[in-house]
């Protein structure tokens, strides 16, 4: 079928936050992502922009499919090196009350959507499903964010709060029993911390400043860093964390 | 000093790989960066540009300083929330041929410099110094390698090989007892693997190929992903691998 007018707009308008607020949509790039969001949204799928040789990469159904010229695409696309596909879908609704999984990723006004990506990619290789963001963060849904985190978030419980406070009530009430700030200064030592993954929330900030957000009852925990080195990257800290989560498991 | 018509087009030289072949010489920008290049190379810094606010924040030689306007020194600057610094370096030589710290990580064909720049700071605060890369790798000296690494590269030995195979061999002959490629798919548990980390070199690919190069002696490792999922960024494996040796070390 051919892109329509309302269509070639609302790709435009998605773009921007306040597009996707609007139209409660989301644009999906790259084979992964729109292979990752029709694993797990399919009826999500609002229609999908491809490139005449990439029609036949995915399952979808002809009716979805709008085949444009390459330049065309280009005029879309938000990467250099596109894969030729970009996926329109509804955002899914913010998941239930219930929390899945050993533990609860969390970050504080993470405002990299690299980094936010990234931090998704790893929690879903780990096996887990809640990435929680306070207000500040990047938005999850933003193209950035979608390609770096390979369209995983369309398999996770997203879930935004106003403040570090916010999540971490929302948190006890639904299980949780210990919250974890992740400090580069002090703390418990994240290899020999037993409580770390039982049914934990584990909040890791944005650099350069770290978790800015409070909450009394927090604990805080540190990954030890033996080369004397101010700080690694968020996305990293993150993942340490997270892999060593895998760690206690398989070992 | 005033910034002369040579260090202009120096600046503007040394954007582009070839230009940094040319005259031997990178950017790097950014406080921390800077602060690394000085702590490590002073003897190396030809001079740096400012921009007014910022000449009181490093500790340079005033000879070394050229203060601009901001609007000029948005024309240099690589980044958009740039930090309002920018010194220009001659790179470091070649390290000489003794291996330092416990283990090598190598990088094939690595062709994203915000990865080169994140394993490289991983492996800075993990204590370790040796990052070896194969000729198809980005350029470890270019402005965002050196801005996602914040300049660590002038506290570590870089080492450029034509090939992993040849990569193996100089380990080899400089005493790496084993070589390990990161594998998403098969090879022995990176948590349980004795011999991961004493004097060995492990080696990791680019996205989204894994690693290209192949070497008779290796043994593959593998991170668990109890997620069941096709595998993480090339950074992030880097830095589960790096910091499981950090946490053998402090548990």
């Amino acid at each position: 079928m051919e892109l329509t007018r309302k269509e070639t707009s609302l790709l435009r308008a998605l773009a921007t936050r306040a597009g996707r607020k609007k139209s409660g949509c989301c644009r999906c790039e790259g084979l992964r992502a729109v292979r990752e969001l029709f694993a797990n949204h399919p009826e999500k799928i609002q229609f999908a922009v491809v490139t005449p040789e990439m029609q036949s990469a995915v399952d979808f159904p002809e009716e979805l499919l709008r085949i444009v010229p390459e330049k065309l695409f280009e005029e879309f696309s938000g990467t250099v090196n596109s894969q030729g596909i970009i996926a329109v879908a509804g955002i899914p609704d913010a998941p239930a009350g219930e929390i899945a999984g050993e533990f609860v990723l969390a970050v504080d006004q993470l405002g990299d959507p690299g980094n936010f990506g990234t931090i998704a990619r790893s929690l879903r290789a780990a096996g887990q499903k809640e990435l929680w963001y306070t207000k500040g963060s990047v938005d999850p849904w933003g193209d950035k964010a979608i390609r770096s985190g390979m369209g995983v978030q369309f398999s996770m419980n997203l879930r935004r709060f106003d403040s570090l406070a916010d999540m971490a009530e929302f948190g006890k009430k639904h299980g949780i029993k210990n919250v974890f700030i992740a400090d580069p200064h002090q703390g418990e030592n994240c290899f020999t911390c037993d409580s770390l993954f039982d049914r934990a929330m584990i909040v890791i900030g944005g650099e350069p400043n770290g978790v800015r957000g409070s909450y009394p009852e927090a604990r805080r925990v540190i990954i030890p860093m033996p080369g004397n080195y101010e700080s690694i990257n968020a996305a990293q800290a993150a993942t340490v964390l997270i892999f060593e989560s895998v760690r206690r498991k398989v070992m």
